[in-house]
């Protein structure tokens, strides 16, 4: 099926809604992290500072999105119940936003670092993907 | 793969980037379409005047994230031969944004109208995911 | 002094920074606490429906801004030898800013909800008081 | 008349309104474009990398709030008779939000690149401006 | 010329730019107020409490816009020898702008508030064009 | 009192509302351009590249919002009266905005910028703190 790769007709999808809708995704902040990924990559083969420049701008907002997708989950998706069956969860979001900021994909132009935030929401996805099962 | 719904390791996904990241997705435009979706249906469960405010409000933000990643579509990702190759392309993108807009999914609280807009975008996707093979 | 209840000369001051610039203050998430509960306390005195209509939107602005101050402290400025130190914050900030969203301050024109979110934010700038004493 | 070139008592003006309030002028988009160009006239003028920097952080703004005045041209002003009348409106569009972007305006410092895009614009501007007339 | 009344080939327009790109227009100001005015007369004739909603919630951002194009006005375009010459103009501003607001088009679906704040911007503008031939 | 730094019982704070909420705090325009000092100084021990591309992108926006914080101090807060009984006020408020702009914060790197920024909206702050005490 061509369009299983992005839906499929019992999708929840996220939102930064709040009123709730219900409707929640971690495609939202891993769609964010690979276009993170790929500004790297178009940097390595530009050595044009005023792309630099672009790409650093950008950069910086889909990093920015990336925080805001993963905050929204942590606090509109996520609820007691969860955090007790998965101790691991706040430690798990909190480095994963931290991985967005400063001191990750906003302060350099590495492409390990954008992987390590990419396996960091995988994980966050693997923990959402149980908890819709449940 | 409990995680296939979400993403596959050669995601190309969007992003309102324009560097170009070369990294586009629809699931960013169906996403919020679900979103719009949900929020009717809350509302018909819900006859406080205040939470159809809310309701209202935040219908109006979604449905112009709606707008907003169908258009970076339109402009970013298609190319001139995609036009050429799919004639229908404009105006399906054209009746697409208007159903996200006052004479769609802002200006009503009816589950018809958001299906219309979702079947619009599948039409889409459905091109989308053609040109991505080709 | 007449300027002492909003800054001293050492003032270390917050904002959505993450340069990072170092500089935070809960007093961001507080001032916006302090509007919500104002526009409830409005509202309580005006019966005009139209004025409740605006009220709602600004505190759905109001709250979503109480969130987003939260969030980064969260993730900017608590490191993970605060979070070992004081094992209740993620918690405490966790429910803060579900007291800033549906389930809260947004889903509601209750002074006591607001109270809440105000007790929590103050818990946690007591924490953010030590540790800058450490 | 010395207003006479900012409005007429009869104006109909553009905003993102989307009610629909039905007022909408392309001089929205233009105005954008215009300073695109005078920021493309003032680097070329400074030498200072500081400077150069912030002229492309403004630009990719400017060019951004252009793409998105015109997007909302396109899809909130003209109507199917408008595009069956004008065949060339989609690609028209199409090709100056095009020019608003990676490949045009945000991509380079190009005076001539910011002269294509006000061309285009100008010719919507002259469409638009007959079917007022109509 | 059909094209006159939205722009001259001289034209002078205003962006939020602040390089500076030198580039400022009432006319951004002027637009966003006359979209309020258009939605005032559309809430007239319509007595759907949900389209009332949705325009009050599109008025209080037009509204906004109309502060935020004056605000500009007043500490990017202005300088100190014009508030020496035009001895009314920080009042000028400071009336239309908290004519924009709450007191304002923000706090009323008024249509003679809306021409309050036209007629204010008018004056602005007459300024402007002063001194733009001094 | 640890948190006597941060705020008092009886704070009045500031939103951007314009409701009214009736919450004003020139602490949130302060905030932000503490945060404009400490990315100076930041930028003056750092010699990478990227850094300081970064840091001008930041500085960019912390500058916008501290125009922004006393744009509605200026227009939401102060009366007429209080602009009879402090004739300087307008003017003080003109400076400072256009400290935080092109010709200021925004324009360079300069410590001394920033400080001169403070010290208006210290100025500020205490007209502010008498007209909360009459």
């Amino acid at each position: 099926m061509r369009l299983s790769r992005w839906f499929t007709p019992s999708t929840t999808a996220s939102a930064h809604c709040d009123l709730p809708c219900g409707v929640y995704d971690p495609a939202q902040a891993r769609i964010e992290a690979e276009s993170i990924k790929a500004i790297i990559a178009k940097v390595e083969g530009n050595d044009d500072p005023d792309f630099r420049t672009r790409a650093i701008v950008i950069k910086e907002q889909r990093s920015e999105l990336v925080k805001h997708h993963l905050w929204v989950l942590w606090t509109d998706y996520f609820k007691a119940p969860h955090f007790e069956k998965y101790p691991q969860l706040h430690t798990l979001f909190n480095e994963a936003t931290k991985l967005a900021g400063a001191t990750g994909t906003k302060g350099a132009l590495d492409a390990k670092v954008a992987d390590q935030l990419l396996e960091k929401i995988d994980q966050i996805a693997e923990i959402f993907a149980e908890t819709k099962k449940a």
